[in-house]
């Protein structure tokens, strides 16, 4: 039996767990800095499964730290639905991204206890360990290694800047669980997000059906020069690894004003070398880069400019260059049919909704490979995001979290 | 009583310190990683002060860490003459830079001891703390304190990046002296060093005389952004302070080229920024960056472009920069009469010696605004340092010892 069309979500209580989590590893003034596996992480994640299982979930937590809350099915052996998003933040974070997904997805929980309405399929309420990739990287490594695209021994091995191994902090905080983190027959993943940009905000909108990623191409590179004092040596005989990587990054901020007008970024993210000291030229460097465009034969275009302009710059410093690692992320990644009845359920709830393109990474990118998977976009203030100054308020949620929950329960009611 | 013109300091002792000096705090292979008030400086000025007092040297250390070794003159009263340098090294490092100065001093003194000859004035040793400033910014700190260009205070509450605070480390190793780090009346400084520059190996000469300092101009400057997310954000809503650290790290490389010709230099040696990560617009960032030039108007020209290319990059970015610190070097701060007797010296010696500028800064910059100061400039292979491939032989210091003994037993020796 279907749910009526007027059943709602109770957005007083969804935003009682936001308050919640708010409290939990604070971080600038209204904002959050909950890293991965740390032990804010530790303290939200216990928070969250003693919620899942206060709403009857039955709890497990996989190798990866993934937890999943599953509520069964009228017929159980059918492969489930999965909701999710990630509990941890950046380093300067604020209290919706990531947060809000996870929420929204026990709130459609606990409204289905409420209507005493068990869907045909089983439901999973998921949190992703290390979305964000501020501690360790890369981001979505958890996801990625769920549906096969990295090895538990390499999402381990992961080494922080603070020293920290990824395996073991999982085990100190308690979180290394015994599931294999190994996606099987999934039916669906739903992920509702916060935008992370302006549009929906600005043009008034109260939800976004998101059809796709941005295309997305970065690379992580590594400049070796020599060390050498600043001062005798003459410009043609440096070989300075920092300056190698600062005229990376400038050119990489250029590509981006070059394509600005269509939509196009391009960002320089990270900087780091060796010895970096006043007094001596730097021997090493390492940065990140990358670049994204609505269109992706000019991601593309853009990526090789981003390539060449690596080697350009390290020659010009004298310095070379290597590709450690790349990516490329986005495109029409996301399930028609899904997109589909998102949009039909906006329609019918009276929601001012749009399609709108994903300019950032999301679990459900690695979740799109393996399952049908669609996302829905909550307008945020300005657009502002991965700062503490991130702004929600509950009407903002108010539509998609609606349409997250028919969408859900038509889905999972098939047979 | 005048010492014989041959008389001659011994060598293959002089160079037994420096390869003892080798054995302390070592680095990458044949370099030293002997950072200021570490275990391997403690070591290294613990042995040092042994073969100080063993030459039957008085030592004493001052407030800021400085290590003097005195040897009474036969008018004891009159204002001594100085020879140092110091010991303490970059991070890669090499096993001459400053060492050979320390060394050069002490070595004078034991010869003095051989020959039985006693100065009219006293002779001190010196080894100054902190000349590199690889640990604690900025360098030449403990002579600038000397001279009343910094006071005891702040010396004391600089921190290191690993936290540290230098008054803290210093009576942590034990070097926190009773005496006040205070020149008193002093007749003069002499400081040997090697080149650091790649001029005297090049045209193959025994010996520089140093007549003076590049004139070099540095500004520290920080940036301030904001954290946003790396990828919804529209290029003309960032303000990336990362970026705009990187986009003034490549004009100040330009500058550089711009006066290469003449001999110009301009160094971006530092940035940071936080949050510094995949995924996230940098908040802040600082960056260190001089500029070098033999003509001091030139230097003022190349460090305008320097401050205007520092609002630019920042303006740029959608950033503000704010100036920390500024600092001015060099120029023709040695004395006449040193160089004129430095340069007599040479002559008598028969050695291939030339007139050359510093391009480094030095204690001895300090010493010049308190006392008469000169240097001597040993060759070093293709003028690498800074770097565990720094290379010289003890023929490299033949000439440079031979005439610092002369001009300074010929400057003690005066009433």
């Amino acid at each position: 039996m279907a749910i009526s069309p007027d059943s709602r979500v109770d957005l007083d209580r969804f935003w009682s767990t936001i308050e919640a989590s708010a409290k939990i590893g604070k971080g600038r003034p209204g904002g959050l800095s909950r890293l991965t596996l740390g032990d804010a992480d530790k303290a939200m994640r216990d928070l969250f499964v003693e919620w899942c299982e206060d709403a009857g979930l039955s709890v497990t937590v996989d190798a990866c730290g993934n937890i999943f809350g599953r509520r069964a099915g009228a017929d159980d052996a059918l492969p489930p639905i999965l909701i999710g998003s990630h509990l941890d933040t950046q380093i300067n974070g604020g209290r919706f991204d990531g947060i809000a997904g996870v929420m929204a997805g026990l709130e459609l929980v606990r409204t289905l206890n409420d209507l005493g309405h068990r869907t045909q399929r089983p439901l999973v309420i998921v949190n992703w360990t290390n979305e964000e990739g501020a501690r360790f990287s890369p981001p979505m490594v958890a996801s990625g290694c769920f549906v096969g695209k990295y090895t538990l021994d390499w999402v381990h091995d992961l080494v922080a800047e603070d020293g920290a191994r990824f395996g073991d902090e999982l085990a100190r905080i308690g979180y290394d669980g015994a599931a294999p983190c190994k996606a099987g027959n999934i039916d669906a993943y739903f992920e509702l997000h916060i935008e992370q940009g302006p549009i929906l905000d600005a043009e008034e909108r109260d939800v976004g059906i998101v059809t796709g990623g941005y295309p997305v191409r970065g690379i992580r590179a590594s400049f070796s020069g020599q060390t050498a004092h600043t001062g005798p040596t003459p410009m043609d005989l440096r070989h300075n690894a920092l300056v190698a990587g600062a005229r990376w990054l400038t050119a990489i901020d250029d590509i981006g004003w070059d394509f600005a007008v269509y939509d196009g970024k391009a960002t320089g993210a990270r900087l780091t070398a060796w010895p970096n000291k006043p007094g001596i030229l730097s021997d090493s460097a390492e940065a990140v880069c990358d670049v994204r465009h609505p269109d992706p034969i000019t991601t593309r275009a853009m990526a090789e400019k981003m390539r060449r302009a690596l080697h350009e710059s390290a020659a010009r410093a004298g310095c070379t260059a290597q590709v450690e690692d790349e990516w490329v992320w986005g495109g029409d990644i996301f399930d028609a049919e899904l997109i589909g009845s998102l949009r039909r359920h906006a329609e019918a709830q009276g929601a001012n909704w749009r399609d709108i393109e994903s300019q950032a990474g999301h679990d459900a990118y690695h979740m799109a490979t393996h399952c049908p998977t669609a996302m829905i976009f909550a307008p945020c203030r300005n657009g502002i995001t991965h700062n503490n100054e991130e702004s929600c308020t509950p009407e903002d949620f108010r539509a998609g979290l609606a349409i997250l929950l028919h969408a859900v329960v038509e889905r999972a009611d098939r047979n």
